[in-house]
């Protein structure tokens, strides 16, 4: 790329208005003024500086951090991905910073500004939802930043996601299977990335099957107490013979009401999960849940952006993880 | 004290080899070479400088981040500690770097080590095990640390620290109150500082009431898994007609064991968790916990940690947060 052969130190020197030993000095670690220090990082950062093999590892402006954000810190699944994301940076010989940004997009917008100031080395970012204006912030962002979830249209980055729709597919073929003819869906809000995927998984699922629609109820949010609410304007509605449930809070609510309304799990109705969270196994019965890969998710979106800090012109790359069943009790 | 007055400009200077201008440089943040200012940064906090109150908010080498370290990020409690924690530090400007030490000892003296080369200006710590190894390098440390649970003998830390015993005593007596005779104790490892105090208070509250001694197992760690296990080992031996556990998970292992064998909860067994999390909601019927205040305490531990960052010889704090019982379905 023309761009990036025209960073050169010289390139570096005249934007930072130093001598070129001074950039030299400055990427090799060598003492020099705060004053110029940070004049070369900008300026390096700035034309997008990319070293060759042998100055590749004297990073520029390295902090030995890397940033995670994720929408919801409380969510098992997310506790989980932030396990193992720790597990493997920790191991390249980095810290991890969390920054839990809630369903706030402001926040994440918040968080890539904070980014830009050098606070860490990259960023790793789970939104829920992926509005415009964080599209434009990620675009900016002078750092590696690997997304787990969608990125936001026109936006290039290194991302890993999971399939909720084929996960979707999983747990409705297997309840077919089963016999049970009306599937109905507790999902979270539909206007969250996850929320409109698996709605979109859920409809194509059961169209395949050539199966009618069952009832949807959306959850205000992803939570268990959501989750009994939405469960039971469900039950309130109609008793179907499978409910499938945009991840495991929601189910545990959902076989939770239909226990306490005398309904026997899987007799009467069968109950599916999403996530396989270790929340699946704390029911009784455990629940069946699709195994929507967050741990390999983590796993590879760690090591995507240990490859982007270690080579910046990696081509990109974009990841999908295949969803898996997990049956237990519940189907 | 003596100790701090000697700490000035001039014993600064005469340590890092360097003129009382350039440490006062330094200090403030100016430019100075990078050797100078790592042998003036070192002295400094070798010296335990005090700054005035004026210098007191130009931080030594402040790097804005408080390190967390807890045992099992995992564990539904710590995962609420880290929330609230996250939520007051971010709030006063610094960030938060995610530790999780697991049980091993060694990796907190591996993290302790690390606090020391300078990637936070403080940590909040919550060791499973407080062995003699880590208390020493406690007192080594060059910063603030505030301690989530029981200070190894003879460290002089601000903590704060739940009351297992005074909470165990709420969970026998309520027991005891509904008529129950025969209160059983599924507790963690014995070897940790919460499996100790646990079946300390346990063993007192029974002692006070003149009941005498019900069962007691020991599940191999905190979990949902080896909680099976244990209540499996119980009710294999006998059925009680209570079972106190000495956390949340525990307790969802003994309800799913108890109900899985036919017996009614609460009519035939009676279950009390501890820790009120989440997850005492999640079971059905919901679980009866003793709250030993984990928002509180992390709220209070930020809050030393902010003083003590803010005001080094603020006097030390040993604070204690009572707990509660919230009684739910299982009792």
């Amino acid at each position: 790329m023309a761009e990036a052969k025209k960073s050169t130190l010289w390139l570096v020197a005249e934007r930072a208005g130093v001598s070129i030993a001074s950039v030299s000095r400055v990427l090799n670690g060598q003492p020099a003024s705060q004053g110029v220090t940070e004049r070369v990082r900008a300026a390096a950062a700035e034309l997008g500086y990319v070293p060759d093999a042998t100055a590749r590892s004297l990073k520029v402006g390295r902090t030995e951090q890397i940033a995670l954000a994720v929408a919801d810190v409380g969510n098992p699944v997310y506790v989980g991905m932030m396990h193992e994301i720790s597990r493997v940076v920790t191991k390249a010989g980095y810290r991890l910073v969390l920054s839990s940004t809630g369903a706030n997009p402001k926040d994440q917008i918040d968080l890539l500004v904070g980014l830009n100031r050098g606070f860490a080395d990259g960023l790793i970012l789970s939104p829920l939802r992926a509005p415009e204006e964080l599209g434009a912030q990620l675009k900016a962002s002078r750092f590696p930043i690997v997304i787990i979830g969608s990125v936001p249209p026109g936006v290039e980055l290194d991302n890993v996601r999971a399939d909720s729709v084929a996960g979707m597919a999983l747990a409705v073929n297997h309840l077919a299977e089963q016999g049970r003819e009306r599937i109905a869906f507790v999902n979270g809000p539909v206007d969250t990335v996850p929320g409109a995927a698996r709605r979109n998984g859920y409809v194509t699922a059961l169209a395949a099957l050539g199966i009618g629609h069952g009832t949807q109820v959306s959850a205000r949010d992803f939570t268990y107490q959501a989750g009994l609410k939405a469960a039971t304007a469900l039950l309130d509605k109609e008793t179907p013979d499978a409910i499938v449930c945009a991840n495991d809070l929601l189910a545990i609510a959902a076989l939770n009401v239909a226990t306490r309304r005398g309904l026997r799990i899987p007799d009467d109705i069968a109950i599916v999960g999403m996530d396989d969270t270790d929340i699946a196994d704390l029911a009784n019965p455990a629940i069946t849940s699709v195994n929507l890969g967050a741990t390999k998710r983590a796993r590879t979106a760690a090591k995507l952006l240990l490859r982007r800090l270690e080579n910046p012109e990696a081509p990109l790359r974009q990841v999908v993880i295949e969803p898996t069943l997990t049956v237990r009790g519940s189907s």
